[in-house]
């Protein structure tokens, strides 16, 4: 440990608001103590009372963590979030904690060598989604507390849930595993990346490193920190994720030689080709007309059916969710074309998308101004299934629009990767189920998730591992105004902050003992 | 003249940074001397020389009012701006300045009675357009007076062409008349409004009151004032404006009931409708697939088509206009459908128009955000020419979204007007002929300008009055950054602020005597 991290180690104790107590305790802790074995997790009642006893103190790290903003988005606090994040991996036991240069925000590797037979890799993100202040109750980096009805004492921040919440929550569990004198049942491969939200676009250099996939490679799979639970605390595992591009497409006059290379007045219209009417047009050849399926050409070649496996997996679910609630909470009152609950469930896994998510041209203010804007940009994500490839559906993009006269609109992709899929039979996700099912909990199963993580790095070539994310515990409102994780829980079936660290705990001895 | 009159007008003079001389002379002269009675143009020594004297005084005069912002699209300083402009007209020989309520900005009425056997009615607006103003060289409510090569001196500031310039200069007119000793000879009616860059939606209300209506009853017509030089010295008579309809259309999930009501996690494209689709499958039913021809059902049912003399008008027009210089500055390499220059006019002055102002859904920020927007914007202006008008259109453009199945998309019209049209023969078009001929400026007579002004509350019922623009001087930049009016000149064959106030005492000699 050198003397950077000391000193940074310090300023996380202080800033942390911590009492010296806390700051003492965790330094004075010989680093491991190697004296015992493993144990089942029907014998760590000395674990669960350190997580208890510690309570305090992972709050506090999370804390810590949240109140230092790291958004790739606006390269805000990026390197100063790397360090606090890497002080505390040093912190919870992890050995050769290094930075790994990429062409974006550098990643981390880190490993902790526990002697035991098996290894388990473990994927973290650094940075956030952006947050505007003035849209949230509580502001998204003061990491408050704050008391919801039904729910309990909450954490609100940006990070809460995504992903600083169950990151620090699993950090609680190796401090816990320490604090009885244990060290854990599995060996550890820890890879990390601060440009998740932009789209991982250089997580693939650092994870395929030659030393760090050398050493994914002997991993039973990858899994990342998730609190699982649903406000009736049942959980979902997803058995893998959508691919995804991000992109903007943009009209300009300049680039299309017709059109204005400035704004004009408005009644040039009639002289004057519209670069926005230009995007318009574009826009509107890409999906069908009522804006549903995607319609750019060969995009849905390589769609992948469910099997029959799959669509029972969704009916199950199905069965499971309640619909009217789930409308509710969306502000929805009916599924595209008027399916029915299962059909759309099963759209949601199974359909590639072409969604806009904004859109930009002329002038956006109050009111009108008469422009003839010379460029208009529409920002889009586009979903994949297996088979597609984002690089390959980028190029369908591409040539479709060129094909129709708009091959003079850039297509600038900002970020994105590939669909992942893990089996349900790998010890990875065998190992999960167990946990829930100890705790009563019947997981849901589901194809994939509809949203997108860059668990093709894993499941993909050259590693082809399972991959998968994990936990107890509940939060709401990734990318959104308060965003929160439930620290101390007054809803019997959600856990708390506690309760999700022994899941990590548990998880750890199941993975040890499943074939 | 009440107090607080007199205190705002001490105020105004202050504020401009008067020097105290200017003030007393103001003040000091008697109000009008009726002794002679008006005289021809050629008679005018006594008056150019007074408007020689004044030049830094009307000067000031503008740079005090540029200096009052007053953006009725952000209701800011309108009240200020009304009476600073109320204040001008009684300095500059008004009589019975009265503030015309509406139902939105306050309009002014005011008369000048010369005495004379001839009544002309003048057209002024008090607001202007917005102004960000870090888009500007020289800030937008500074009024400074910077030098431009080729140009001059110019003064720069929102409102320096559009239309305070070229209103401040009428009045200098009217100021230097009275120092020469004379009185005007026409009579004047005087109207105005505040909100002409949010499209004069009260406008009718002010001008259509019985006592103002059956003022400008008698006039011989109705001129507003403008710098209609261009950078060759030329200048252009337009027989009439195109029409304007300023709107949004609004699609929303809430409205549509279909959709998310707020935004949601864009992974569920694939199970919810999007508005911002709903929005762009609607905006491409409005015109041709190439951007250029509107296609709203019956849109063009009523457009009147150019008559063989108006044809005649703009082919005379094209032979004298620079088609390279005109496409250079506008930044545009080819017209619609690559029409020749004569066409690219008879679009111009003939064709209705629907253009895209502005596009603004969802997330509108730098890089991507994941989301399904629950509501998108499109920012709208439609040309209209005889005999559209914009009721009706704006029925058509309703009723045409509503037949596609788009009936639930919001149209909220923000302002606009019918065309508006003026014969040549009118008294108040032969009487700008002839100073302009005066001046040896063949004027170029256009059928109709491209833009918009709502001459027809003058020319439609229940006046039927002819209404145009009319002055020398150049300015230019109206509704964009650096906005100027030439105020010293170094180019001989264009006019600065006292050759323009020359030509406005020169009209209104002009229409006294003609028949």
């Amino acid at each position: 440990m050198d003397k950077k991290t000391d000193s940074q180690r310090r300023s996380f104790l202080q800033s942390a608001g911590a009492a010296a107590t806390v700051g003492a305790v965790s330094l004075a802790l010989p680093r491991w103590s190697w004296a015992r074995p493993p144990l089942p997790p029907e014998d760590t009642a000395a674990i669960r009372a350190e997580i208890t006893k510690r309570h305090d103190e992972s709050l506090t790290r999370l804390q810590t963590w949240i109140r230092q903003p790291s958004i790739a988005a606006e390269n805000r606090g990026m390197n100063e979030g790397c360090e606090l994040m890497m002080s505390m991996l040093r912190d919870a036991g992890f050995e050769n904690v290094t930075k790994v240069p990429s062409d974006g925000q550098p990643g981390v590797y880190a490993t902790l060598d526990a002697g035991a037979p098996k290894t388990l890799g473990i994927y973290y993100m650094y940075d956030v989604k952006q947050a505007d202040p003035s849209e949230w109750t509580s502001p998204p980096f003061d990491a408050n507390i704050v008391d919801k009805p039904g729910l309990g004492k909450i954490l609100v921040g940006r990070g809460a849930v995504n992903q600083k919440g169950p990151e620090a929550t699993f950090l609680a569990a190796l401090h816990a595993i320490r604090g009885a004198g244990r060290k854990p049942p599995v060996n550890l491969v820890f890879v990390a990346e601060g440009e998740e939200e932009i789209g991982s676009p250089h997580f693939p250099q650092i994870a395929h490193r030659e030393d760090i996939a050398a050493a994914l490679k002997k991993t039973v799979g990858v899994f990342m920190p998730f609190p699982s639970q649903g406000l009736d605390g049942s959980v979902q595992i997803n058995l893998g994720a959508k691919g995804v591009i991000e992109c903007e497409l943009v009209s300009s006059g300049e680039k299309w030689g017709r059109g204005p290379r400035q704004d004009l007045h408005s009644s040039n219209k009639a002289r004057v080709d519209s670069p926005a009417w230009h995007l318009v047009e574009a826009l509107a050849t890409l999906v069908s007309p009522d804006g549903n399926t995607p319609a750019i050409e060969h995009y849905m070649d390589k769609v992948r059916p469910l099997s029959a496996e799959q669509k029972q997996m969704i009916a199950t679910a199905a069965q499971r969710m309640n619909e009217a609630v789930m409308k509710k909470q969306m502000g929805v009152e009916h599924w595209v074309h008027d399916v029915s609950f299962q059909q759309s469930l099963e759209l949601l896994v199974s359909q590639p998308t072409v969604n806009i998510e904004g859109l930009v041209g002329g002038y956006t203010g109050p009111g009108g101004k008469t422009i003839l804007p010379h460029r208009a940009v529409a920002k889009l994500d586009l979903r994949l299934v297996p088979d597609m490839t984002a690089k390959d559906s980028l190029a369908l993009l591409k040539a479709h629009l060129a094909k129709r006269g708009f091959g003079d609109i850039e297509v600038n992709m900002t970020g994105g990767y590939d669909p992942t899929s893990t089996s349900a039979d790998s010890s990875l996700v065998r190992a999960q189920v167990a946990v829930y099912k100890h705790h009563s909990l019947d997981p849901m199963m589901m194809p994939r998730l509809a949203g997108s993580w860059p668990g093709y790095v894993f499941t993909g070539d050259p590693l082809r591992l399972a991959a998968g994310h994990f936990g107890l515990g509940h939060g709401n409102g990734a990318h959104a105004p308060d965003e929160y994780y439930v620290i101390e829980s007054s809803n019997p079936k959600v856990q708390g902050i506690d309760g999700a660290t022994r899941s990590y705990v548990e998880y750890l001895y199941e993975v040890a003992k499943t074939a």
